[in-house]
């Protein structure tokens, strides 16, 4: 297939990290969908660069061979490729696969996201621009009602993420992927999550013998190693 | 299709109330298969009537059109289906379905079913067979680490139950079904799990104006409004 590649504005640091999991599920799932993704860095607050969009968050996309249109979250992101690309690979590989993987990624946000950002978001408090600071603790103050740092409670909290990932484990007794014998999007949304920690925090999510330790192994070979910049190692070998 | 009615072992009262998830997600497997179950009552701790299974569980379903090969457990009994019966309507429609729905089993039965049980553990425990309910205390309370008494919250938890299935309110917001436009497993796995309560308790998990609500109903009229038994009551027009 000839295209043009899809812009994708994303969030990230001065020294390129990128800083959200909602843009790399989308970034995946371009990859996926055998397109190339044209990443365009964009900082909290830049709501300007993202005007046209109408809303003031990212991921947005721009599909250049489509007339530029384009699609902001990264859920209708998944969507609009899907049915955009029907002919290239596809994100939910099959009829029930579009609501499964909704499902899933509902699921993941509300039982697993909390307890990994009490694990990372001092972490990910340093990790954000100095002129950022400030505003990233009062709107995350106030969506988890307290102070970061009482909100915090750091590595000694990875155990509860590794819990509540149990239903992933168990899908991987059985199948190489979330989506079986091949990735789907709930794979992509999985692994946005850890590529975003990885990129601001030291803490090991994963113990190496935890079945989902070599799952984010075949899922970074399967797309590339993509770049995190963390402490501007460029390309994790082994995401240990 | 011409086709003998597959045999299924449920676990039921004397009165005949049918008292597992498993069983009733297993029975509606069969139906949607376009198959008839002709459902073998079973009690707690008849292990010799399905000793041929190697075990002394249900359900267990005997094919009679597959020289009386039996299987046991809901979700391998699902498999079997799909596996045996591929021109039939699929119970994962599409290739990364049966992971996905392997997934939404486990993350039901890992964050809804406790909550179920502490609401309605009182009212199964009085549903039991006089010569089980020693038993089935004595089993349970081992299982849960405590005397069915403190373990029990009663109805007041029904919120808690009703928070832990958000995930599946999220997906109905944009789809008929947990599967999409139709039913999947996913569908027929949560759906048992309201049959069993509703066959033993009074309490109303679902309020009238939640989406899960009507997409019961949905649900009960696609699979025919299987009878529970529930105070003698037959068929109920609508699971209120």
């Amino acid at each position: 297939m000839s295209s043009k590649p899809i812009s994708i504005y994303e969030l990230e640091t001065d020294d390129k990290r990128f800083l959200s999991p909602f843009c790399w599920a989308a970034r995946f799932a371009i990859i996926h969908k055998g397109l190339k993704p044209d990443v365009i860095p964009w900082h909290f607050q830049e709501k300007d660069k993202i005007a046209f969009s109408n809303q003031g968050l990212v991921p947005v996309i721009v599909d250049q061979n489509k007339d530029g249109k384009w699609v902001n979250d990264s859920w209708e992101i998944a969507k609009y490729l899907e049915k955009t690309y029907p002919d290239q690979p596809s994100l939910f590989k099959g009829t029930s696969g579009e609501s499964l993987c909704c499902f899933f990624v509902k699921s993941i946000s509300s039982g697993a996201v909390v307890p990994m950002m009490q694990t990372i978001i001092m972490d990910l408090y340093n990790a954000q621009l100095p002129k950022d600071k400030d505003w990233f603790r009062k709107t995350r103050e106030d969506r988890f009602g307290a102070p970061l740092e009482k909100f915090c409670k750091g590595e000694s909290n990875v155990g509860a993420f590794r819990e509540a990932l149990q239903p992933c484990r168990d899908v991987l007794k059985d199948y190489q992927y979330l989506g079986g014998s091949s990735p789907c999007y709930a794979d992509m949304y999985l692994l946005g999550i850890f590529m975003f920690a990885y990129a601001v925090s030291p803490v090991k999510l994963l113990a190496k013998d935890d079945p989902l330790h070599s799952w984010r192994q075949r899922m970074l070979k399967a797309y590339d190693n993509p770049q995190t910049a963390h402490g501007q190692k460029g390309y994790p070998e082994s995401l240990e």
